[in-house]
């Protein structure tokens, strides 16, 4: 039998939905959900993707993420909101951010929501891109249980911290630019440490600050961020944005995001949306958008970040999205326990 | 005869303003310019500090640079600003910004003002320290002149585009982090080129793409960003919200900051604060970062982005700063030519 199985994305997502809902969750929360982790397993981002329905579960039987939670949400300036995630899921909140940014920032030029008592954001890119549907420039700075340090320490402080971008295009899909700080996912550790191979140099310090090929001891150190340095101070300025301005969790205060117990991690998210007009008219954006994309995309052996992920997606909706038999079973035995 | 000379930075100040002043530039703008380039010279930034009077003076001198330039300041939206430099000196446009946003950041939350037609921007920490100063939260991104290819070409497309990013703290100095995205500033490579002295693995590719030692073929080639593809989508990034934005010139298309002659750069800047109290109280803020920078800082082996700076600064406004007597000579030269 083949190790995986293909099928239609609408199914996936009402049986990802199901096991939610068996797992102490609201139907509403649970289809933000579901839709949100099935999106990232079609654009093959299976790391956010139906292999976190098991864990999710978990946290909402267990409470430490309430499945029942909606989030609330404060207008605190004339361009800014504040989401309180109330310690559910993730994703209602950043919905009701999408929903709340549009409108706002078409009045003022700009305009930020900051989410705090939140939880694992997932594909970052594909919130930014549900905004860039919707005609606005959109970045998302996120924070995540400690992996990276302080520049000179061996001790992890800051997430691995996503960004993300998307720039809505005439003619095309939106640009969408999906990132974290870290050389390499942390995934791609925690693979190596469960198949007990090496990983290369440059991914990771052990707990003694020093260099290692070693998955275990990698996972008891740090993870190395782009650019050394640069990239701690710009993990450093994410979790300010996210974390400080909002009042959630740092990295280094907030509990596992895979784990059914133990505190909840409460780390933070903030959207910033702009209006494509809001510096000059909305055709100066267009053209230069299309004058830098066009020169890029026809440049040899380079492809525009996000297209991967959205030709996936394409393929995803006309041949159905290719998963794991073993993580199907996963989901659909916790689907079935209601 | 030592290479070296200490003097006093109000006096470096008015010579410097006078070099420009001597460089068919206005004395307004001239002291704009002047104040940069010497903070940045206090503060140990010496790439962006009075090495940089020679070409600037020839800028102005022939007409690439309009001396006599005004910023001009539009209101777009409620919370969003358009500042034309008219293709004078970066600083006097960046000053309006500076003096625009706080009242603008605090009445709605957020906001954001973006300059086309403009020019090097310099220590980009200086223009957000600023803004710290009077209590807000400042980034500015900027581009420059075509130096990183996107990932996977050979072309160099994007600048080495700064990023600055600035807060305000209850009883310290603003934090401040100024970074571009290339592995090291294209003037160490520079100055590699002068001394005609190979160059380490990894700061560049040659303009065949590959890895090259040589400082003269990594000029024709192009900067290696932080984090290979990472960096280049973040120098995308960057060019959109300064460029695409603002209606200003691509890396691509932007001539040197260096050379007298050309057209003019054109470049784009954009600078966005966040009130302390846009998203929870200030309380919530001060308390969070200071939990945040009390514990990177007290980390062995860890200096917080910016101090070296701000440290540097305090010693030349006690005992004089340090400068090179042959760069000051230039400048005497260029001063006395009134």
């Amino acid at each position: 039998m083949s190790e995986t199985i293909t099928l239609n994305p609408g199914e996936l997502e009402t049986l990802v939905r199901r096991a939610l809902v068996a797992s102490n969750t609201s139907e509403n929360t649970a289809g933000s959900v579901a839709r949100a982790l099935v999106t990232a397993e079609c654009a093959g981002q299976k790391g956010h993707g139906i292999s976190r329905v098991a864990s999710y579960s978990a946290q909402a039987r267990s409470g430490k993420v309430d499945g029942h939670a909606t989030p609330t949400l404060t207008a605190v300036k004339t361009a800014t909101v504040h989401i309180d995630a109330n310690h559910g899921f993730a994703y209602p909140a950043i919905d009701l951010a999408i929903e709340t940014l549009p409108a706002l920032t078409r009045e003022h030029g700009l305009s930020a929501v900051g989410i705090n008592h939140s939880h694992h954001s997932g594909q970052a890119g594909y919130h930014v891109e549900r905004l860039a549907q919707q005609g606005v420039i959109a970045m998302m700075f996120g924070n995540s249980p400690q992996a990276i340090a302080p520049w000179g320490s061996t001790t992890p402080v800051y997430g691995t911290n996503p960004l993300a971008f998307a720039a809505p295009r005439k003619d095309a899909s939106p640009l969408v630019v999906d990132l974290s700080l870290t050389k390499v996912a942390r995934g791609k550790i925690m693979v190596a440490a469960k198949n007990d191979e090496a990983i290369p140099q440059g991914w990771a310090l052990g707990p003694d600050g020093e260099p290692t090929t070693d998955p275990h001891l990698a996972l008891k150190g740090t993870m190395l961020p782009i650019g050394d340095a640069k990239g701690a101070a710009l993990a450093m300025v994410f979790e300010i944005l996210a974390v400080a301005l909002t009042g959630a969790n740092f990295g280094y205060e907030a509990s596992s995001f895979f784990e059914a117990e133990g505190d909840r991690p409460g780390v933070g998210q903030i959207l910033i949306a702009f209006a494509t007009d809001g510096i000059r008219d909305e055709g100066v954006f267009a053209d230069r958008l299309e004058a830098l994309l066009g020169l890029v995309a026809s440049q040899e052996g380079v492809r525009l970040p996000g297209t991967r992920s959205q030709a996936l997606k394409q393929v995803a909706l006309k041949d159905g999205v290719t998963v794991s038999r073993a993580i199907l079973a996963d989901v659909q035995k916790i689907a079935s326990s209601l």
